[in-house]
């Protein structure tokens, strides 16, 4: 099967980054050309009969998955960056971490009332960085189509918290 | 000309991040899905010809290009990133900023003896980064085939510190 394939291409590493933690390390499925290519497809075919105006991720992973996909669907890229990266006007929203929260900002001007979006990430873990990004797409008024993860940690239930969105993740880990 | 429609998707905010520096914003060329999917096809015409077995660029500006390159390439993509942010055992470099040092890292499995690499980034500037990232790469014995830049500050003149290398810049700025 496709996805076992990929699977088996992910580095598990253990206490990464702190202890109890396994981190799936993505970068050796990253320099598989046939794994990386496979990802891609993978996600294409999900999307590939809707027209899809922009492509949003958040950085850094999420960008190397976002801007193929963009450019294989014909559509735009959208960057969700961390505070003062991004040069001309922004909106941001912040989000809980374990301790203490963040921030995501996004271009005033990056997408236009009614295009449909797709966002995409590498890891779904409890959500709340995809939930910040998905309120900065519909402040713009975005039509948020789908969700799109490599990796989702069911476990961690971060499904619940995007509930009102279609979520594509093409590997899933049920636990740690 | 292509390349002087892609420069005109090219948004210039004075300033930015200081005062007297005029910063080239490259997200309005990644939200227009033309300038995004030219940009990558004139990438895609320099190197379509030669076997390329790892693309590799550095977070997080790079990986918008890189990633989509090394897909259309049939190659694996190889991130260059900030310390502390790959989970494996890495090798990492040094180089000069403006007011003190930053440190790059690879991943030690990243690149095989041999493999012809070329590093992908937005913008050449002093040429300090992509110096690291060529230190890093051929510590690991690849044979870099090529740097491609979207946009090059040639009045910087980091070309000259790259001058063992094929440098590919798609827009040139003289000045300011």
């Amino acid at each position: 099967m496709v996805t076992d394939d990929l699977r088996a291409t992910i580095r598990n590493i253990p206490d990464f980054p702190k202890k109890g933690i396994v981190f799936r390390d993505i970068t050796t499925l990253l320099k598989d050309k046939n794994a990386f290519q496979n990802s891609i497809d993978l996600f294409y075919e999900k999307y590939k009969s809707i027209k899809i105006d922009k492509v949003v991720s958040v950085e850094s992973r999420g960008f190397i998955f976002g801007s193929v996909l963009a450019y294989k669907l014909g559509a735009g890229f959208v960057p969700v960056r961390k505070p003062k990266k991004l040069p001309s006007k922004t909106i941001s929203e912040e989000y809980d971490l374990e301790y203490g929260k963040d921030k995501l900002e996004i271009h005033l001007d990056s997408i236009s009332q009614g295009e449909n979006i797709i966002i995409v990430d590498d890891l779904l873990a409890t959500g709340g960085t995809m939930n910040a990004a998905c309120r900065l797409v519909e402040k713009l008024g975005g039509n948020i189509i789908g969700l799109a993860f490599l990796i989702e940690l069911s476990f961690l239930n971060g499904r619940e918290k995007l509930s009102k969105y279609q979520i594509d993740s093409l590997l899933k880990y049920d636990s740690e």
